[in-house]
């Protein structure tokens, strides 16, 4: 049943599992990239719950996580949104990026994610109780949260919380080499690359790089490209813009694989 | 009749009752997750009235509380939207979090909030005299007030008000036993991490630890989890991103559970 | 005819008559809860006029007032505003808190405001000619005004202005004794600490205490509840959520009424 | 024909002649209650053309001026705006406050205001050529123009232009006369007011007194009010509600009708 | 063909000859009323092209430009916008003040501007192939210009430019005797006059006087009024508001004209 | 099959078709007129793709990507947007300056570019697999890129990247020659003066000149208009307003054309 290949990383199985079986909703921190959306793909497979992701941003509406009435030859009807459906029918509604949503996408959120699990369709009078198999996860990355746009309180004390950050070496190092196809020893130099930009504090860039740059780097390397070529169009240029970042990155490829 | 489980903390549940009999409507502050929608709910049970909760926000209108012509295959028609049902049917509206709300929002209950008791709906050319036994209730965070979005006197000094804090240690203590099935020690364990978080006046805890939070460990630690690790994923990770005041709480539950 | 308790304070009653019988609309201006509400609809009554009252907000659209296009089972209808239903069939159109209200809506007042008496709506390409028993009355709170908000003197300009403030002791105990059924001597009371906050000069207090909220207190001392309690739920906790201005206030009260 | 009262202050008559017959449009500058209106209307009547009256405020849009299509029992069809209308066949189209209007609106008038006099309505693809008697007329207040919604040169240099400003003394009393009923002796105590107020310069005070404040004066006067106190209601609440100059309005006031 | 009255000035007549005959897109800049408008309308009749002339505002959507659908009593089609009509036919399209546009409204232009002269109605779904006598004339005025609000270079860098500025004396005072019947005299006052304000360096006149303004003074004067007053009325009050500015242009104008 | 000329740079050849084959979105940086559109037309064409182009900008909302439904004579039907239509059919999806999209036109990306390949259509409920040929292309300008409005590391991460720049002297040369038909001689001038204009640091020039206007320059050129003149009106017009901007840009051309 688990197609989605993941590697645990610690003991976040046993407590997905956990919340699912109490019903409690879950909330995910972490950097983008270091395997959110594989870890809750592959919990729906072991679970058996189907999961409905939605990217949250500026502009989604809680019609669009709830529903709406759409109009087609035969007349209106009502079209379940994502959350309803997983509501519904008792899968895992995934929002990733929640703190990207307006208020009123979060608010919608508060009946179903403490003891009540009613979610109420204004537009229909409807009242449904949650499906026992429905879940809510919801995820950020703590490194963009800013005063504007800070997860209430009110929300936030609805979950049971969990921190992700990248794969250990030796298991992100598995992940590139299952992934791409790339022999042991690229796969550990670009394991090695990734730790020292990790390690760079560097204000210019945004946010370290992630597994699944290193995995592009990988692949284009399979597909025959330079190696130095090859962490340049997949992880140098993603990560700044600025001349004086890309100096410092390209030396620091340049001391594991020569241009 | 009366299902849900609330333990009174102080007069509140007479003076719910007292406002209740004499039609004047009712204002509750207090932190996330001391027990208001509990307890709100608690009360429609003893007083035989159905609750309509509504979570406000920035983008909650007045149509949104009051209802608005939909269209269906039978032409179009109007939905009552929860204020006016319980308008009519005499039942408790809850708006929680209204400082939350638009302007528009919190006028529409200017007359129905004094002496008049009557909801003009404009669109219809409707007047509605309230049922008697309707009844609104209103309900927010003096932690989050600001400047931009605090309640105009003339909405607020049309409202009896109640303040709610968190339960006293032996309320809490029952509590958390009741909902988890925990034992009495870990619950005391529970309650007095809180009440140390609690003093913490560090600014970066935005809020501090609901009650709902201490039960979510108590459910953990039933369901097998080690009870710090139990604190981590539903305390300390919800109450901050910070480093630094991560590590302080982490240290705090230390001092309670070994790691 | 005129059911609405109302205790005349200075030439109000006079000015509106003669404002009424000049067909010159009306701006009044005063604190919340002194009573503004009551005076036109009690002046209502006396002119035997329907009153039309319109909370005023930054949302209310033009539209709000003059009415627009709906859609029926028949097809589609024009509905008047209450605007104008008041100038169509001669009642009084009252708009509370007009400052709060868009430019838009203030400025199709205008026509109706001057010699010419006429409101003319655009969408259906009518004219109305105000009936003769019309009449215009706006309010709003002076201690509120901004700058971003004031009412432009072209709109201002075009009215006979009242200002209204708390009513005098031996008036406020009048009201309180009349709508509470509270004794002479608690009555009293209420008033004496209403006339010592009203001298609080603390900025803490947006808005000093309303007759309203004595009103409230008085009857819960009715209902049973201890008179300090009583003070506490009806007038301190609505005036401020600052720990130092509650305190002062609960001294306050406390020198009237042993807590 | 001519039945609207308007007494001639300066060139105006024949300016605004002139423009008529050039086909010129015309920008009419001026404080608020001075007359603008009755001017223009005066002239419609002595040039037997319509006048299209429209207040522009912040939120009226092109749509507002040039039309749209509606919706009735019998299907779509188009509702020509104000400007169309008098495009169309021939009247005035006066546009108070234009500064208030946005862009949009404004805009919408380059192709009638220069030598083309033609009307583009883009949503049904007409091109409509004015009327030979079609005119557009503008004004505002200098007094309230700020750097953010001033007038655009390119569309201020395509009118004729022309001051107002309150009415000399001698015509101020003979319109105070006419239209009240009031006097000579107390309209010319009343216009002796006014000159004193306008002198103020104290900026507390946004605009100084207008014309029609003076009639309403009279009014009140002529219905049996006490003069000082017909002032206090017509003149001094509606220029300030700062205490002090209030004050110094009032001895003003004072020093010509006893309080 | 040539109706409309343009003298030419510089080279500009064969530069848009040259666009015209290479399919360039063609960008003026200039000041309000130096002839844009006369020049555009001149050129199409020139080149027998269609002008369809759309003044950019902040609200003007790309919808505006490219079309619509709309409903009829016959049910919904498809309304070409004045932009889509142009590139079909093969007529001038004309968008005048560009930078005032929202940026979706310029980006539309893009694939018209570059070498695929074609325009994507999505909409639609449609691809319109530009017809060969499609030309894309933009304009904007330099003075305008702000960093909020320029044109962006990806969008500049389409378009062959042209600067236009006021008509030398020669030709500005043949085309207000042209335009007015004024005699020579009167016609070299009004030049010099114009000569001597657009050196006033005065920052508080946003704009020098136009040769409209001028033309507008002409046709007063021929009509009757005295030169000064027909100064007055067209060029000073509309260049300032300001009571320093136009006592300046008084004077200015009195050397020229007696008053 | 490939019809359109463009010149190859660097790897960028290889890189696109790697990219390609591997079925990773790919991201291109560089400045206007470089070349970026004409690359991605020649690829299309080369890998026989169709090319969906998509200008972003602020108003471009995800439904303009995705497609909506559309009501004509026979009702309403959905409507796919150029992005679905390139997921269903298999075309090049390209967004060009992605980053002056909102948002929610960016996040609808992330499902598609990432290990997942698919489309989830909310208003249908739809969920599209990417056709295998398939691909997503965006580009932006860094050069704008500002703190508002960057693009997030979330979707950067998920982009093979790939750096423009304005051709080699030598390929410039060649694309002058080619699509102006100018001869060798003006085509280096061209050439020379571009890299002069390159190595200005001046900041009043927002974006230094593009091949694109070269090509302008050439075309007047050949089509008779002197050398300086049409360097005027292609090149120095377009890249400022400022006064002293132009005059050290005429003198620049004025050393390899005379005036």
């Amino acid at each position: 049943m688990s197609n989605t290949y993941y590697l645990s990383q610690s003991n976040e199985v046993e407590l997905f599992q956990a919340a699912a079986s109490m019903n409690l909703p879950v909330l995910i921190k972490g950097p983008t990239g270091c395997g959110k959306t594989r870890f809750i793909e592959s919990m729906g497979e072991k679970l058996d719950r189907k999961v409905y992701t939605v990217v949250c941003h500026d502009d989604l509406s809680a019609a669009d996580l709830i529903g709406r009435h759409l109009i087609n030859e035969h007349g209106t009807f009502w079209q379940d949104g994502p959350l309803t459906k997983a509501v519904r029918e008792g899968g895992i509604c995934y929002l990733d990026e929640i703190i990207e949503a307006r208020k009123d996408t979060t608010v919608v959120l508060h009946s179903l994610a403490d003891y009540r699990r009613v979610l109420p369709i204004d537009r229909t009078g409807e009242l449904i109780e949650a499906h026992p198999d429905f879940m809510l996860v919801v995820s950020y990355n703590p490194g963009y949260q800013n005063v504007l746009k800070g997860m209430k309180p009110s929300t936030k004390q609805r979950f049971i919380s969990l921190s992700f950050d990248y794969p250990k070496p030796e298991i992100e190092k598995e992940i590139i080499i299952k992934e791409s196809g790339v022999n042991a020893e690229v796969a550990q130099k670009l394991v090695n690359i990734a730790g020292e930009i990790r390690q760079l504090t560097d204000s210019d860039i945004e946010e370290a790089v992630s597994t699944r740059l290193l995995v592009y780097s990988a692949k284009l390397i399979v597909n025959g490209f330079d190696p130095y070529q090859a962490c340049m169009h997949s992880i140098v240029e993603s990560l700044s813009d600025e001349d004086e970042v890309l100096e410092v990155l390209r030396k620091l490829i340049g001391l594991h694989f020569s241009s």
